[in-house]
Formats: C-alpha cells, structure tokens, sequence
C-alpha cells in the first residue's frame, strides 16, 4: 500500500490517498468527528460525517487515543474557507495500535517531565519546529562549506594527551589501562588537515565537562570548524560573516513556518547581512565602561578580561547584525593564537557574538605559525611539549599562514529559534544532571 | 594578493595568478627547473628558465627543500603536448619558510612509520585521493537522506547504561562518580525520533571497544543510520539498494581522477545498478555447503550461525553487485529485531555484503514492534528492563511498524577505494594500539 506524505498534500487534491501516523488531537460534536493526523512531515485534519461512512469506522474514530498509531485513507480536499489549507475526508480506518493514556497533555508540564519525557516531547509541534530548523542549519552549514572549495576532514573524538588541562575534559578508559580524552575541538587536528587539503573543515560532536548549569551550555554539542591555508585575520572574519548570512538566508528561505510555528520575530533575522560591524576589543572595552558611567551596565569592565555574558549582552544589542570582536588580550586566549605584529600582547583573534543577548556564537582567528613562538607558549602555558610534537611538526615542514574558527551549532540554533535555552535544540540533550533518556 | 586555486586552473589559461602552496617535488636539469606545487586542491608543475628570470629566484628555486611553503606567481600555459594538463610559467617567487628534512620521502616506509607521521602523511596523493573519496561519500549519503524526506536527528554520543553489556562499550566518567558510555548506534534513538518525524537518519561517530586488529576494524569510526516509520523488510532492503547506487554513482560522477590515482578498477563499480540480489539465509547456508562440497570453502558452514568473514567473501564473491542477505536465525541477531511472522525462528534482518570481498558494509532490518515481545526478549537476553524504559514506550504510545540500517563509512570508502585497509579511510585513524596523532 502506498503512502502519501502530508507535506506533499497540496499535490493530490482530489486524489484518495493513504496516511500512515499518529493521531495528534480529535475534536467531536454530533455527527462530525475531527481526527487532527501526523505522520511526522505534517498535520492534516481528517473529516467523519457519521452519516457518510459505516458504523465500524465512526465507533473506530471515536476510540482513538491521543498518539494512537493509525493509517487512513480519505479524499484530500482544499478547505472550503482557508486556501492553502487541506483536509481529509476519511473513508477508511485502520487502527494499527491504540496507545495507553498518553503522558503529555495539552496542560503546562515542568521542564524536568518535559526532558525525562523527552523520547515522547520530540512528537510536539514547538519541538518539531526546533529540529527542522537544526536540520536546516546543518545543511546550510555543509552547502556553504561544499560548495566554497571546503573538504570534510572529521577528526579524531579520543584525543592522546590532555592538550591544555583536564580540567575540562571526559576521560576515557581506553585499552590497557590507558586513557583517552573526549575532543573539545578538531582545530590541531584541522591545522593539519588544512597543510594537506588547503580548506578543509570539521564536523562533529565535541565534549566539554564544564560544571556549568546555564542556558548555554551542553556537555555535548555539534561544532563545525572551517580552517583555511593562508587566511589572516581579516579573511577569517569575511568568511565568518558570509557564512553566518549564508545560514540566516537559507533558513528564512525554507523554513518560514516553523519559525512562524515558534513565534520568532523574523524581522531580525532579515536585518542579518555582510558586512558586520568589526569592533576592536579595546573599543568594546571604551562601550562597555561608557555604558558604566551611563548606568547601562552593573560592573565597570576593566581592560584586559574576557567578556562576561552580560558584556557580551550589552555589546551585541548595540547591534542589528552580529558584531565580530577583535584582537583580544592574547593573555586570555589559548596558546596557539598569533600575536598581532603591531602589538604583540593582543592576539590575532575574533568573537562573533549574535544578536539579541545570544552571546558567542563563533570564536576564531589567525594561528600562530612561527615555531620558536609556540614553544615558549607552550612553555609559559605549563603545557607538556612532547604532546604536542606532532603539531610542532606543522611548524617545521612548511608553516603557513593559516586561521578558522569554531561555531556551535546550538547555540547557533536557539538565536535562530529566538528560544532561551540551548536544552531543546538537539533531539537528546546531555547536560551536567541529564543522562538520560 | 588574491589566490587562484589549482583546481580551477583551466579557467585562467594566459593569466598571471598566484598560487600559495607547498613544494611537492622539484625536478632541475642545466637551466631549467621543474618545481612541482601543491595546493591542497591539485598539483602543477611550474617551469623557470634561468636565462628568464633573475639570479635570485633562480637561487631561490634551487634551495627549495620538499613541502617548503611558498606562494608563486605566473603566467598560465596549456603545456605544448598535452591538452588538459596546464604549467606555471614562474614570474615571481617567496619563500614563506624553508622546510626542514622532510621524514617522508619517496622511498617506502612502514605502515606504522606512516601512521605515526599521519599528520604529514595525510599530503602525500594516495591519501588525498582517499580522503577525497570519502568526503564525497559523505556528501552524497547527506544529499541522498535530505532530498528523499529524511530529516537529520543527532543521537546522543553519552548513553546511560550499558544496555548490551559493557565488554564492547568505552566507559566514561561523566560527573561525581557516574559512568557514561559512549554509543555503538544511535537506532533506539532514532526510533523514538521516527515516531516524531517519520524519516530520519542519525550520522556521527560510534564507537566499539572490540580488542580487534583486523582490517576492518576502527574503535572509532562513522556511521549513518536512516529510520524509517512504517517501513518494513523490504522496504527496508529497496532503501537500502537505492542507497548504495546513488552513492557509487555519485562517486563514479565526480571521483574519476582519485579513483584512478588509486588505480580503482571502476568497471567493478561501474556494474553497481538496483536491484541488488535476494538471498535469504537458507539459501546462502546452502551456497556456502556447496562450496564446501566443492572444496572451495574451507569451513563446513552449519545453519544457526554468524557467517565469518571468509563466509562472507565467498557469498559476494558469487555476484556482481551488493547481495543483500536476509532473514538470519533470531537467535545470531540482536533483541529488537522483529521475528519473521512465517517462521518466528528467523529475524526480518538484512545484511548487505559488498562485492570483491569488502563483507558487510550494511545491517538493519524491521523492528519488533509488539510490547510484550520486547519485554520477553529483554529478559531472556538478561538484559536491565529499567535500562529500557522510555524505548519501551515507543510502544505502549502508538506502536508502529518501522526498520532501518546503518552503513559505516570507513568500510563503504574503503571498498570503493579498493583498498585493503580501512586505517587509511578516516584522517586519524583510533586503533586498539593508536590514539596518536
């Protein structure tokens, strides 16, 4: 039996089709059974006249459970007041499995029932609308990539050695009593891929065992870092912001309605092209003390830290578009960042931070390439030479110029979404007390 | 100084670009010098005529030392002889850095040797081809599940209990004593997420712990898994063939100058059409007797068991293309597959072996659907029921028939390389005995 998908339903008006889903909410009254169907690509609503169909039918219609499991067949017609919107005069009823007193109700759940339920919670139109947009962002992520010369390089998930502390880092058993360390980042691993292949850039899920509760973070999240052969700085920056344009344009192209379905204000996500502000992060620090003394901020920002999330908040609603900050204090960023020639305490470094109190979104910059460099780095940062030989090599056998940077896509997702928390942005979040399910 | 990639070099015959890259290889005979040039996106050959140019980029080309990066500059030429192949007639030359004895060269080196160097190694053409190769699989697996419907869920890569037994699992230490362990599959994931979005696919890395040092073993390695709601066998198996076509053809489309760089015999590859052949395991049990009657097998195959490697090889080796083998004892196969209604000592499963030897490249099959056999299996494989609670209510909300597969990508590309081993298939390959670099 062959089966029509409800989002290709505007194709087949007139047609008899067959749906196989679940059924989503039933209204009744009288003769008039309204059976609301999901099949995972949509929701139509079914019609039953009780005078137009046998008696099993309508009794069958009228035992239906919410998430009840089922394939109908009926005439798709247009509604006879709403253009655009279809129905289903449903002439046959098959009840493949009539489901148990469903858990989630159309009444407010807490969040904690929500995501120990949340193998059932992904059946929900909001959560539906959130991971069609992951999926849209995703795709977009990998079209930009593909198609501007880019080669996928996945790199490793167990790392050797525990490259800048363990502080941070998932420890596995490995073989033999021996220990592997969950990936926070493929950027070493890119630095090399990017020797090889030119552009190159990485696409996977990455680790952090940070002890933070907030609205930002996971301990697992998918991160996508480009690297380019021969970038600086400012090339970095021009391919930050072509392509979080290229991702906020494909979005609002194809997924209008579950954005719409989510209540987000689109109109600032149309405000999103190039060129973005670049700001210097001393002129970051000049806004951030101004609003200070204007009694815009709380805490008076002293030269030389790293944003806090109200800084950033402060700094990005400056903005329409994402503002990319730059030349940090190279004191505050990792070893292996260059220092700007013209001022060596700063770093050749760049924070994209998104609109609307979204915070970082991407986080980037130019390498340092210059061997004897990176070794007092290493020094400095206590860090353990002989793990990083490898790397070292990069330095020895043709160093070049080269940058990227790293974007997560949840974070990415819930500013897209316009939603608060980054929990419902993957289908099975995983955070400091959440295992499961 | 803008940058001209080599792989679009046929468009600028007659122009002076710049080329930024590495020196690959460098031929000099009396005045003239053959730098050949690498760019992560091809090789050219420059030529530089000494009475052509100045005495220091004469003396410059000669201390060129193998992968110094340089960037060049020079005018265009279709080469005299032959059409398609084009040369870089060297106008101007910088040295960015010099490169050191470079440890890989032309001679043969040990596959350890090289796999300790894999971050150097990754240059050289073979593995270009072959990383090529696999990204093109992997894009091709994307546009294959993205236009057909699927929509992309991201399992989780930290699952909670060991729900098949630990010995194959990596634990980790997940927070204040508790154990995570990191995923062999995302399938129970995906069911859950069928039951919400009808078709989707799960795609990142799994991971196995087997003490195995075979040639198609990684500890690490990348797998895709579509999951399909109301899907069944054969829906299933028709998935599966369609799959593996448009993969192979896409490879074929735009991988002909790596497949030959690997001296790929593509006339194997070329015989890849649906359908694929059918053969359920009665039968293969059958074929594989034969062959021991003949004395082409080594082993008397007995019906109820796994086939081993050899087996497998034998039974591709009988076709042409994918065979795709069916309905193997319940009792070899894992605990959710469904049970063949007409013999309930069969599971509705599905290998498909590659052919040339390369074995299974996928496995999947339709998904029991009914509670309480879910329940009895758990039980009788001793597995923890609490472990199992919320896969268990995919069936008591709406239970529905559904099936799926996974591919790993290491051995997909490996067979379409024709390579012996999949450790070259990935950029850093984790073996039981490498987690470097």
């Amino acid at each position: 039996m062959e089966q029509t998908y409800i989002r290709d339903i505007a194709n087949h008006v007139g047609e008899v089709v067959t749906i196989k889903g679940w059924l989503y909410n039933i209204r009744s009254s009288g003769k008039l059974a309204f059976p609301q169907i999901r099949d995972g690509s949509g929701i139509i609503q079914g019609v039953v006249f009780k005078p137009g169909v046998d008696e099993k039918l309508w009794n069958d219609v009228n035992t239906l459970t919410q998430e009840s499991s089922l394939i109908v067949k009926g005439e798709v017609r247009e509604h006879p007041k709403q253009p655009g919107v279809f129905e289903l005069d449903v002439k046959e009823l098959e009840i493949v499995h009539l489901a148990e007193a469903y858990p989630i109700t159309p009444k407010e759940h807490g969040v904690e029932f929500l995501m120990d339920n949340r193998h059932l919670w992904l059946r929900s139109q909001k959560q539906h609308a959130i991971l069609s947009i992951r999926a849209e962002i995703i795709r977009a992520v990998r079209d930009f990539f593909d198609s501007n010369g880019f080669l996928l390089m996945d790199t490793p998930i167990f790392t050797p050695a525990a490259c800048e502390g363990t502080t941070n880092l998932f420890e596995v058993n490995y073989f033999d009593d021996t220990s592997a360390y969950l990936t926070q980042s493929g950027q070493l691993y890119n630095e090399a891929t990017a020797a090889a292949f030119g552009k190159v850039y990485c696409f996977g899920p990455t680790f952090r065992a940070e002890k933070s509760k907030t609205r930002r973070h996971l301990t697992e999240f998918w991160m996508v870092e480009p690297e380019v052969a021969y970038a600086d700085l400012d090339d970095v920056m021009s391919l930050a912001e072509n392509f979080i344009t290229f991702i906020v344009h494909r979005v609002l192209e194809n997924r209008r309605k579950e954005l719409a379905e989510l209540e987000r204000d689109v109109t600032k996500l149309e405000l999103i092209e190039t060129p973005f502000p670049r700001l210097q992060y001393d002129d970051a620090v000049k806004m951030l003390q101004e609003g200070f003394a204007k009694g815009e901020v709380e805490n008076n920002f002293v030269w030389g830290g790293d944003f806090g999330a109200p800084d950033e908040t402060y700094l990005s609603n400056k903005f329409e578009r994402p503002v990319m900050v730059h030349r940090y204090p190279a004191a505050v960023k990792a070893f292996y960042m260059k220092p700007d020639p013209e001022r060596p305490d700063l770093a050749m470094c760049v924070d994209v931070l998104a609109p609307e109190g979204y915070g970082e979104v991407i986080g980037g910059g130019q390498r340092a390439e210059d061997l004897q460099y990176l070794l007092k780095q290493i020094h400095e940062h206590g860090l353990p030479e002989e793990a990083f030989d490898w790397y070292l090599d990069l330095r020895k056998y043709g160093t070049f110029p080269h940058g990227g940077f790293g974007m997560g896509i949840e974070r990415c997702t819930a500013w897209l979404c316009g939603i608060e928390h980054i929990r419902e942005t993957i289908p099975f979040p995983r955070m400091l007390y959440r295992l499961k399910p």
